[in-house]
């Protein structure tokens, strides 16, 4: 199943992709799916309930699709250095110069985004040039949690996981090194386009999924999943250890090489850019980029 | 002002403290101050009301009081390295061991805790041996923002502020160091010990206030506020420098020398220790520490 949070006429609401791709089910979750959006269907399949749908199918075209969670309830998860060809970019391309070899890290690196910097597709990413002028995408693939659990073992964590969408953990190298924790690197205003489709698992392959991403034409990341150092169970194992982690977690799980900072010099983004990843089964996540205005 | 959140009789509500120091005055908030606590008095002051008593005065001793925010709307700021003598005791201590002097930071390390590790006054401090056994305590002014906004300037920022409190940045030594982003150190569950007042802004000196931590009956943290690296206006500015600050939002400020790690050997927390902080004109957190159970 592949859902979404959508606009239609004003109102917002939840979807599912009808399989011809070029309608949509809404879902009736009531209010909640108006407040809420995807994270009302998690809650609703949490607590047992069956999904029914509401009205008639609306062609794809007229919906306005959204951040599958616009507002998440708390931080996201995010891991730091997960491929091993974007660490080698990370020494190489002089943001970590003070490391002559970058080593891999041995444990997850476990940072965190605040809810607030989510934005839907076609969303703006904001460059706010007082603040940094060396903003940089990641492409990444979103875990997003549908059963909560402490100390989940790696053998069971596939089964907490309600699905996968895209995120771009949008940064602004200079603040991700002058503040040393990356935090507000990590987490100005509009850092964190997601979605549009959030795929349940049994769609999905972990083992084998291609994560692409462009700037404008040129394609700057081609990644695939199975070159993670953690994988997805032992990142859910690794951070469930001491923490209740909830349905509507979302964990992205690091990016693959051919970030703006691995280049030489490096490529940052630009106003009038358009950043656009693509997952396999997921879809496209495309966002424009421009200036803070006000 | 001094308010709470407190449990009466089964049911949360929000108070102030009455100037006899015995007594509290519930404050009318209907359902929503029962739900949120404080950060619906936050919110209703915001939104420029008038705030009114319900009910009769209660005998301090007859409630239980809470953390004023017992979930905040997001992650908390933290500061990490805020005071001189904290940086040189983590140097010295082996836990930079790597670093043979430690440079006090530029600007300030912000990281964050998420929002579910708030625990109360009284609550317990949970030590999960299976995750860590170098559990430390850090006694921290926290401020609470009344006014949000983006780009707040120095000069302006103690006009966004709504009031103080105590928070105790409990940390896992060992997640802290392995993860390197301190997300997972920081947040394990119940790691942060929040209250009980909320002492508003004219009440308080930030230029001279004592910040004191007991494990049992031993003094160990013995500070003061004018020895901040970063000042409050300071650390508004840089946080609010691309990311919006909300009301509710919390900031914790850094502790100064004196924490379990920076003793030879470490002091770390250990089952039945209680932990009490102190800040001048804000009161007392007291916690209990115990084995987690389950």
């Amino acid at each position: 199943m592949r859902v979404a949070t959508f606009t239609y006429r004003g109102a917002r609401s939840v979807c599912r992709l009808l399989p011809s791709g070029d309608y949509i089910q809404p879902i009736d979750l009531g209010s909640s799916g108006q407040q809420a959006g995807v994270l009302a269907l998690i809650d609703f399949a949490a607590g047992g309930g069956t999904l029914r749908d509401a009205g008639d199918p609306i062609p794809l075209k007229d919906v306005k699709l959204e951040a599958p969670i616009p507002r998440p309830r708390r931080n996201i998860f995010c891991v730091g250095k997960n491929y091993r060809d974007h660490v080698q970019e990370l020494s190489k391309g002089g943001f970590e110069a003070d490391k002559a070899k970058e080593d891999l890290p041995s444990v997850p690196i476990i940072f965190s985004k605040i809810p607030d910097c989510v934005i839907g597709p076609n969303c703006t990413i904001r460059i706010d040039p007082k603040v940094s002028k060396k903003i940089d995408y990641e492409a990444e693939l979103a875990v997003v949690i549908g059963r909560g659990g402490r100390h989940i073992a790696k053998a069971d964590a596939l089964s907490h996981v309600w699905g996968y969408t895209i995120v771009n953990d949008v940064t602004a190298r200079d603040l991700q090194r002058d503040h040393q924790q990356w935090l507000i690197g990590k987490s100005q205003d509009s850092f964190c386009p997601m979605g549009p489709w959030l795929v349940s698992c049994v769609e999905f392959d972990l083992k084998n999924t291609n994560i692409r991403c462009w700037v404008n034409d040129e394609l700057r990341q081609n990644g695939n999943t199975r070159d993670m150092i953690f994988d997805v169970p032992t990142l859910i194992e690794s951070i469930s250890a001491g923490i209740t982690l909830q349905p509507g977690d979302i964990i992205a799980t690091g990016t693959p090489a051919g970030v703006g900072v691995g280049f030489k010099p490096p490529k940052y983004l630009a106003p009038d850019d358009r950043v656009r990843i693509e997952i396999d089964r997921i879809g496209t996540l495309e966002n424009p980029v421009a200036l803070w205005e006000g």
